[in-house]
């Protein structure tokens, strides 16, 4: 059966990086394979990111050998910040590269020291270096899309017009808008991505990556998702965090949103029961900032049970 | 300035009596008391049920003593199961009186030992009652009114054929339609709440109950928003937890709910800053199962800043 919405899982790209506590190769590569067993098509498995920057992803080329080997195939994605880790990527057995930058240009300059006009033309190098590759697709991530930890809300307009600027340059890439602050208004959110799926030729090249800090994670993804939207980032076991409030909840929980479709009759392809494995394992890892209502409920059921 | 959008406040009713250990009537009060200066303007301070059945609300009429001498006034609701519970209520100083049954019959059995047409039968004679007083108001909850946890989906045209006799008998009550396990969809909450709309005279008279056992109360609370309600339970702290899964989210939590409309611009005539002294003090009510994701970003962002 074909599934009518595309969950991208992001933990083992953007919940590992948030755990200061080195997690091994095999554990990451342990909880890749329950995900890919649970039936998730997508997975970001890590970056080529400098280890001074992100020592978590510094076993990136490991991981990406260790997911050649795994008996599931999934689409492997990495995620670069330029053109040197698109190239780096190019010698390793990926499928899709993830270009981030952001709608911020105050966030853009802390978070990768460059001015959005620098981005835009580190972003037309990365697509050279997909052009050249004959197995490479392109993603291009736009985080702070609504919303910016400096200086507070986006204006729609801006990132509309950057969205269309990626879209000149990557005509084919999927593009994600990021509610990086988790602070996005599901008013907003439908307002934002009415008027992308208003720029764009294929509906299924918009991805929402959202964070579920303030408690508005699915009531963006309803939002989303009833414009139109049929991709989503996730995380399971909401790995993540916020980097702004250590313990505060991180991405929407991967499992929280195919319950959220599931429930309608809204298929997923990902197999809940089978996901337990992975937040099992996810809930393991030293150091692990979790979220997600699905796991809590799951797990006070468990310790209900216990106690009877 | 008028609020937009009116959040009736249960956590003294619906919250408290999920927890076993007995609450000091003056913790209560101090509880209601902090919540009646953030703002809220209805409250529902406890029940009239038999102490045999929830030993926590044996002191209701000591509770409201207490409120009567307060210095902030707000419509102060009690809970009534039965004509009995009502004629108790009209000898004290309270509003409204909030009679519950639920859709499901099933439910309804378990709950309150009665079929749904004794339910409408005592619904009557708890309409006698509050038309032989001057000052009391009604309030009719419609529990499980689209999910029970014994018989699961209940359907729509029975809980809205449930909310017609309701109306027929009690035409200027307040109606709550009451996700009482919390598995309710956004899908079906616009949907039973756009054809409830329908049917009553003035959209002020119908409330949303809702519970946030599953992460989705506020996809719920932007869902019924958006087709026209305007009236929400909620509980400081998500007070409350599931008595099905000890442990788990209960009611949606009404800081939640104040930062989903305030942060789009819609005023609740709550203030968050003075909020924040009701939810320490739920904090320290033991064996109280709490909830919310505003109060736990604002406890991670209190412990990093603790940290640095």
């Amino acid at each position: 059966m074909e599934t009518e919405v595309t969950l991208i899982e992001v933990a083992p790209r953007d919940g590992f990086q948030s755990v200061k506590e080195m997690i091994t190769t095999s554990d990451k590569l342990a909880i890749i394979a329950a995900l890919a067993r649970a039936g998730l098509q997508h997975i970001e498995v890590g970056s080529f990111v400098s280890p001074k920057a992100i020592a978590q992803m510094a076993d990136i080329a490991p991981v990406l050998q260790g997911v050649a080997q795994l008996p599931q195939s999934f689409e492997c994605i990495v995620l670069v910040p330029n053109r040197r880790g698109a190239q780096l990527a190019t010698e390793h057995v990926c499928q899709r590269l993830n270009f981030v930058f952001s709608a911020s240009e105050t966030h853009n300059l802390n978070n990768v020291n460059k001015t959005l006009s620098q981005s835009l033309a580190e972003l037309r190098q990365v697509q050279s270096v997909v052009e050249r590759s004959e197995r490479l697709s392109l993603r291009v991530s736009l985080a702070t899309s609504f919303d910016c930890p400096f200086s507070g809300k986006v204006n729609a307009q801006h990132t509309l017009a950057l969205f269309q600027q990626v879209l000149d340059i990557s005509p084919d890439a999927q593009l994600a808008l990021c509610d990086t602050t988790g602070r996005a208004h599901p008013f907003a959110v439908r307002s934002l991505f009415e008027r992308a799926l208003a720029l764009i030729a294929k509906p299924e090249q918009l991805i929402f990556h959202c964070h579920d800090t303030y408690g508005l994670a699915i009531a963006n993804v309803a939002a989303a998702f009833e414009v139109g939207v049929r991709s989503f980032d996730t995380a399971v076991a909401g790995f993540g965090g916020c980097p702004f409030a250590p313990g505060a909840s991180g991405n929407v929980a991967t499992e929280d949103v195919v319950y959220f479709f599931e429930s309608a009759g809204i298929s997923t392809g990902v197999d809940s029961e089978k996901l337990k494995e992975a937040i099992a394992l996810a809930e393991q890892i030293k150091g692990a900032q979790l979220g997600g209502s699905i796991r809590l409920l799951n797990r006070s059921k468990r310790e209900a049970s216990a106690d009877a």
